[in-house]
């Protein structure tokens, strides 16, 4: 490859990422060309609407509505895709690729359902698929899997990825908001969509993990394989208990080894309150990586945002830009070279957390006891946490030591059928 | 550069992290040859002393007590410097450099006085010097500079890079144990050396804070640039009064540009409780870094050991296989591109925390707030903390609003000159 003095880029999207990448590219373009020794130059941003306006100031003359007039044009080298989505996305990456672009991406949703496929196709055609940006924003998490931590045996990622739902189960905790009315102020504040489905219902968190667990374990997880659940049932009242508790409440994107066997899942977890992701608050990110040489090691800022998100874009293209200008190899992506079995759902443990409504009466809980125990499961407290006398009912709350998540579902529906228990509120696994 | 199948590798010192890099590389060498596609062999390891007995598996015939079978050998191609100190571990570095060999060093001392020496030293010999493990151990520090987030102008790190003082100031907090004691128990522990000086006096936290800005500002930071102050001279009251604040005690490495200047400066600090850095316990570490696209990250983890170590030493040995496996141009050094002037320690602008030994009457509050005054310092809180009636003598704190070093510093000389102050206990900044 002969080295390359200037390079021509294509952007695809000018959305909220779309335009902090290209502000950056043209306010910074002379530090970048000093920096990398190549001038980067961007050639052509595919839009939705020409006619929009738009409060960046990015040169008219820049903007197609025909993405042809990128993926087919042979002087772009990097092509930055920005739309998000899977489709047209996808078809887009894979054009790009198969006409010798390189790609660099934010797209969570693309990586993770066809990320395998799309890095094979890349290396066939020669070019690299960059994606730094697409999990936690301006936290470098991809590079470190496939640098830094690169001689570690990865045993398990614990992590906040979502900004969105932990902003409101911060709001939720803090101010005791129930959900719905934290869903709203999130809204107001452009932290949460129109429709929230795709960050509450966990599936952006689970497209995350799927790209974070492929890289740390070497092996093919998708998101159909992660155990997914949201934050939508979570009530003020169990915010409350697991304060009293020690604990905060956070939704937990966890992959962990088990005797070689992977188990993945997101879900609304009980953290102890001294731990660093218990702290971890409003739309800010954390993940943790385990490693067998370098333990726990932390990576923390902010998921996501216009220039957060730049900053981990703009690097994969200085970083190609650089290749390209010295005529060297890109970085070869990980190899999934040590496929591994998921471990089936029910077969995870971890402790739970459960509120149950019962009936007030003597032996009740020595009933809910037994039930327990038949499976198992053993009880390390419990705490009677209201009751009503009129109704004569009340709330216990349940915490259990290590079981399986099979036993405890059996458990749960045994406890369902006991007539002292009016309803089991909440059920939410305990985890560090 | 025609790509390798197998490289030879020199590791001089065999101590606690070569020991660890040695058993790394050993036993992890089939692995290590699947990812990088090359197998790495170490030929040969200076040791002080052949005769000693070692824990680790390391066959007796790589060990070697002359520097030469290493340094002279032409068919190893990358040296671990893995000796610490200044001398020789310098001068072996150099022989490596200038014979060709790239270089992997964990070196914080050398790379701290000597480092933009070295690697341009190293671009003349079209060699590399990695050295990730120099600040953080197994943390990704250098790296993320070099590339994650090269599309930033870094405005400040703030920082917890010493080990040994993070568990003593942990220690003092949490038992309320003074200095010495706490120093006795770091000691016993293996965190503390017999002569603690270099950690406790933050001469490490300096050298490694220099490599740090280095990188950080693209401009030549040295450990005499720093200014630093060491933790002896806290007090288990200042812990809890410090508490009664909000605050923990911490000892800061910080940069930060300040109108195109950096200032530079370890020492101890009150950071706000609700701070994920006053979290941040034992011999852990944690940097968090500024950036104009990226705003705050932080990174956390074990910032010495063995392993950990070993973690970032082998990652830049299997970095550098790869290239040249592959023929690849290793990813140059940052340049010194941004060369900027220091601040001169007076000019900083922080809060401080005072506590003050006062004759136990009617206007010595007034006295002192008009020193104070007069130097343009505006007071943030005051409060009498404890008073001893038998010798008429009171203690107070207190907590200024931002102000001029140099400010306080001609404060604190006046404040001495009041009859009614008897001592100033503690001067402490507060950051955050």
């Amino acid at each position: 490859m002969k080295p390359k003095t200037s390079i021509k880029i294509g952007l695809l999207g000018l959305g909220v990422v779309g335009a902090g990448v290209a502000q950056t590219l043209l306010q910074k373009g002379p530090l970048f060309a000093s920096r990398t020794g190549c001038t980067l130059e961007i050639k052509k941003i595919l839009v939705r609407d020409i006619a929009k306006k738009r409060g960046a100031a990015v040169p008219e003359a820049l903007l197609t509505m025909d993405a042809e007039e990128i993926l087919g044009d042979s002087e772009i080298e990097i092509v930055i895709e920005l739309m998000g989505g899977e489709q047209p996305a996808h078809d887009y990456i894979c054009r790009a690729v198969s006409s010798g672009k390189h790609v660099v991406t934010a797209n969570k949703e693309v990586l993770a359902k066809h990320g395998p496929e799309l890095l094979s196709m890349a290396e066939a055609h020669g070019v690299s698929i960059f994606y730094e940006a697409s999990v936690g924003g301006g936290i470098p998490l991809i590079a470190p899997f496939r640098q830094e931590l690169i001689a570690n045996e990865i045993h398990g990622i614990q992590a906040i990825i979502n900004g969105t739902t932990n902003y409101i189960l911060t709001k939720m905790s803090q101010e005791g908001l129930p959900f719905d009315i934290a869903l709203k102020q999130a809204q107001e504040l452009g932290y949460a969509e129109a429709d929230p489905t795709n960050d509450v219902e966990a599936h952006d968190a689970a497209y995350k993990l799927s790209i974070l667990a492929t890289l740390a374990f070497r092996s093919d997880v998708r998101p159909a394989d992660i155990y997914r659940e949201g934050i939508s049932r979570l009530t003020p009242k169990d915010f409350k208990y697991a304060q009293e508790l020690g604990y905060a409440i956070k939704l937990l994107a966890i992959g962990k080894l088990n005797d070689g066997a992977i188990q993945v899942r997101v879900h609304p977890a009980l953290v102890p309150i001294d731990l660093l992701l218990a702290k971890v608050d409003g739309v800010f990110n954390a993940v943790y990586v385990e490693g067998d040489l370098v333990g726990r090691v932390l990576f923390y800022g902010q998921g996501a945002g216009s220039l957060p998100t730049s900053s981990s874009v703009v690097a994969n293209v200085l970083d190609l830009a650089q290749s390209l200008s010295t005529g060297a190899t890109p970085r070869p992506n990980i190899r999934l070279d040590a496929p591994k079995a998921l471990l089936p759902f029910g077969d995870i443990r971890t402790r739970y957390y459960l509120r149950v409504s019962v009936a007030d009466r003597p032996g009740v809980l020595a009933q809910i006891a037994k039930v327990l125990g038949d499976h198992l499961i053993s009880i390390s407290s419990f705490i009677q946490k209201e009751s009503d006398e009129s109704a004569q009912t009340a709330e216990i709350v349940i915490m259990t030591h290590l079981a399986q998540e099979s036993a405890m579902l059996a458990a749960r529906t045994d406890l369902e059928k006991l007539t002292t228990v009016y309803e089991i509120g909440s059920f939410i696994r305990v985890e560090g």
